[in-house]
């Protein structure tokens, strides 16, 4: 034990990443029903005593991930947006689709993420009160994508072919699906970000107006 | 028991596809992890006896479950590919747009068959063979689909902004993202239906060349 309660709190929050992370890895590799608390404290390298402390149950965890991993995502896009914000000239050498494919791949998506996001979707879809909250990440997603979109538009004077929002929806849906197929395919990370930026770049001349 | 081999033929598929429809049903409601052949059985109204004499185990009954659902997604494109051929007529005075939303519409897609398409996925990200058999299910579909939109397009003229195939693809992965938020939503089946109609005619319109 020790006086410091700052190091306590450091040593609380470290524990708690470690078990969240160790619950990705798991319910990803063997999805919720099969994933026990026992399992993922294992890998964790942590005691139940240790996993009970932190959380009420291993649906409270998953309701905890689902929000971390969303969260990742969002300021993964934020810390995107920020940097083009501040160096904007640097885009302007590369071609108009590979910018906005560029950005995308922030969003860390290899097989595991893709997995874990798709378990949080089916428990999106059974339970109301997740699936409100997931509903509302996933709004939030969509708002920096806009946000990306309209920036990069504006910098480079390109002029979409439908609003930026539905072009964000359908770059989104066309990158869930690509990261999908390629988990599937069995790809590796750099073969799936490969296929994605293939894709996606498609998709996205597709939305902007011919010159 | 009967002595005509038939009549024990058509009993014996009529309690498979029973086991099926409530392996699905079960399965969309609880996850793969959670339905246990008990829960099936009962629901189908069969003794476990039943089940094991129709399947080797859950798994085994899963795969035969998502080869159903993919096939029974086939067929449906596959008869509205047939409808189209023997009266092309007919669609002369709908909207572009419209006449391929309402070919994709008949993939029937509520919230359960939406449930068990995203556990399938899953299970195929982590079960190579069923991944491969999976893979190349979706493919059929892509093919189907494909040709739909080759046929519609010959018909009225349409020049695509891009290969049929990859219009394809960018439908049926917006298509896919649509029914998964309308089902997070909680929306009901015509609900669903209606939103599909928007975002899938928004992405339609967007493939097909301006005149």
């Amino acid at each position: 034990m020790t006086d410091d309660p700052r190091a306590s709190t450091r040593s609380r929050e470290n524990t708690r990443a470690r078990l969240l992370d160790a619950a990705a890895e798991v319910f990803a590799e063997v999805g919720l029903g099969e994933a026990s608390v026992e399992r993922i404290c294992e890998r964790a390298g942590f005691t139940r005593g240790a996993f009970y402390s932190n959380f009420a149950s291993k649906d409270e965890m998953f309701l905890q991930l689902a929000k971390v991993v969303a969260g990742d995502r969002v300021a993964a896009v934020r810390a995107r947006v920020a940097e083009i914000d501040a160096g904007a000239q640097l885009h302007l050498d590369l071609a108009n689709a590979a910018a906005i494919v560029r950005v995308l791949d922030v969003i860390d998506d290899d097989r595991v993420s893709t997995l874990l996001m798709h378990e949080i979707s089916i428990r999106a879809m059974r339970d109301r009160d997740l699936g409100t909250a997931y509903a509302a990440q996933e709004q939030e997603l969509l708002g920096e994508v806009v946000q990306i979109i309209d920036e990069i538009a504006d910098a480079k004077g390109l002029v979409l072919r439908v609003p930026s929002v539905d072009a964000a929806r359908i770059i989104l849906a066309v990158w869930a699906d690509v990261s999908a197929r390629a988990a599937i395919a069995g790809l590796d990370a750099e073969a799936i970000a490969e296929q994605r930026s293939v894709e996606v770049g498609r998709v996205v001349q597709l939305v902007i107006e011919k010159g």
